[in-house]
């Protein structure tokens, strides 16, 4: 192996796949990066056994050519490196590293023990905008649970359902949805959120198309020149549609701003309680006020003008509400809830809002 | 106790002191802050024993009194109000912290058992431009040590000698030393490496003068607002004068951008070798290299041009030639030796520079 690229280049490729090697794996090959040339490209790619990410660079390939390197060592130097022309020559299992002043030798390990996730044959593929999906992902993410007790709860499950492509996740505690687009077909892809945070977090500001393509065990996502593919989690998703109530006896309108305000002050006095909050909800004073108790230091009581109809009061965990005003994008939020115990949603007030979030009340 | 002040001054307030405030302390009452009226005016209070900082806020006070609230609750609360006018009020033990829509009440413990640093009396003053003394701080206070079992040299010891004020720490490794200002006494003062820490923190952007007062147990620096009292660290600091050499057989003079950049780089290959570098110096070629080896991972050769005189080889620690160098303003640095053995002198390449940094160099 042989080759010339740009340093520039050549970080941005590492910066984007090196978190997914992991140095506390128990194979240490996993904490490597494999390099590997292709007609004229450099391929960085690296994995963690459950998902793989592959950024190509492009470079003036003198010698084909494969190796590992350490991913942290690799990474660090390159980052340091001056803007310049990185020259990376393989010498038996020695990768020599030279940019003008910065000469490294970095030992390598051979690229037939990196384990390569299989090729999908035979996939169905859609392409999706890549800003819209980006932003759809993280609305609906925030809701995947972390426990492995259920393995399908810790999925983002994408489906397309009666025309449309629906983004859903659930921990069981609170449920996020999000309506992203037409969809051509039926289909159903239930997707690791650790997955999906790594896509979201190598997208960055990508334009353009990003093409989803899937078989029976896996996806690949392709967008500029990064691809990453995800083993699907295997089992049935719920039905969670009739979770979400469509009438509601009290209907609360204020600025998103507001409402996250009062909520992080309520939130500091329910650490003690799990995050328990309290919404008092006051029609006649158009008011809605927010009531925490720390037992041994003291309690709070939080207000905020809104547009409020009915009344009545709900107790809720205080960051599920935090984390759900945090992806709704629009200025003006809505909250409807059916007295104490059926689940609680928040939305934009738009008049069509295409994404909706629903939080399971706690016992007051 | 009954007061209003604005959220702004009253957050400044305990944002500077609440850090002082240790919630793992075996003493429950050092994660409190100690409130107390004084003339118009409100004193906010953290104490760890060995140090005590006073913040004053200007505030309307319409009841005297004082009482003890727990610092990272009060912090994060009134850090979280908007910025308007809020109303302290004590009722028995508890503190209602009022501010429009915003109801808290946060139960304090008397402030009887708050402990407080006893006052100095007859004590000595000196007056220092703050910025200055900002400044030479902390380029000496990274060259204190960590280690508790040599008690002096945990300490930034601030003399005045032959009609100069010096600052100077060293943990027997490296030794950093500062000219700061004209001395019109000799003095001695030994101060904690970690009270010059909370005092470089709490200084900010300080203008004017900071008066430092002393007497035999202990030092206060008022400095605007703020008062920080510590005790003096008991015993006699090393003779260190003799330590710094005065001829040289190697001197190199490059710019401190190209003498960081290379040893940033040499580090990340000498972290396997708790840091070691090589410098070599070659006269002929007027270029320094510094060459490292991580002993599984690979290694690494860094060169910069330099103008040089005299040659040679010396090995020492890179972090502690980062340290230096982060400390040093100047864009031009000076790196002077001689032969393996003795110390490395690091300084501003100006005429008469009034910073000196010194490096013991390891075995190599």
């Amino acid at each position: 192996m042989k080759l010339q690229v740009t340093q520039e280049n050549l970080n941005k490729a590492i910066s984007s796949v090196a978190k997914t090697a992991s140095s506390r794996s128990t194979l240490p090959i996993l904490s490597n990066l494999l390099l590997k040339t292709t007609n004229n490209r450099l391929s960085v790619i690296a994995t963690n056994l459950d998902i793989a990410i592959t950024h190509f660079v492009g470079a003036k390939v003198q010698k084909e050519g494969s190796i590992t390197v350490p991913a942290r060592l690799t990474q660090d130097f390159i980052s340091n490196l001056p803007n310049d022309v990185v020259e990376l020559e393989l010498e038996d299992k020695k990768l020599h590293i030279n940019s003008k002043m910065y000469q490294s030798v970095i030992n390598g390990i051979s690229s037939s023990e990196f384990p390569v996730m299989p090729a999908i044959n035979k996939g169905q593929s859609l392409s999706i905008n890549s800003k819209k999906l980006k932003t759809g992902l993280s609305q609906v993410v925030v809701a995947a649970s972390n426990d492995d007790a259920r393995p399908v709860l810790t999925g983002v499950y994408i489906n397309g359902f009666n025309g449309k492509i629906y983004l859903v996740s659930t921990d069981s505690y609170r449920l996020a949805e999000k309506n992203l687009a037409p969809a051509k077909t039926d289909f159903s892809l239930l997707i690791p959120a650790s997955a999906i945070n790594e896509l979201l977090r190598v997208m960055g500001d990508a334009e353009g198309n990003t093409t989803i393509t899937y078989d029976d065990q896996q996806v690949l996502f392709k967008v500029d020149e990064i691809e990453l593919v995800a083993r699907l989690i295997d089992g049935k998703y719920p039905n969670y549609r009739d979770l979400i109530p469509k009438q509601f006896e009290t209907t609360i309108t204020l600025p998103k701003s507001e409402l996250t305000n009062i909520t992080k002050i309520s939130a500091l006095f329910a650490r003690e309680s799990a995050g328990s909050i309290t919404i008092n909800v006051d029609e006649k004073k158009q008011e809605i006020s927010i009531h925490s108790v720390a037992s041994q230091l003291g309690e709070n009581t939080s207000s905020a003008k809104a547009e409020v109809k009915g009344g009545g009061v709900v107790t809720m965990n205080s960051r599920y509400l935090l984390d759900a005003l945090h992806v709704i994008p629009e200025e003006q939020v809505v909250c409807k809830f059916n007295g104490k115990l059926d689940p609680i949603v928040i939305a934009s007030a738009s008049k069509n809002p295409d994404y909706t979030h629903i939080i399971m009340p706690l016992k007051s």
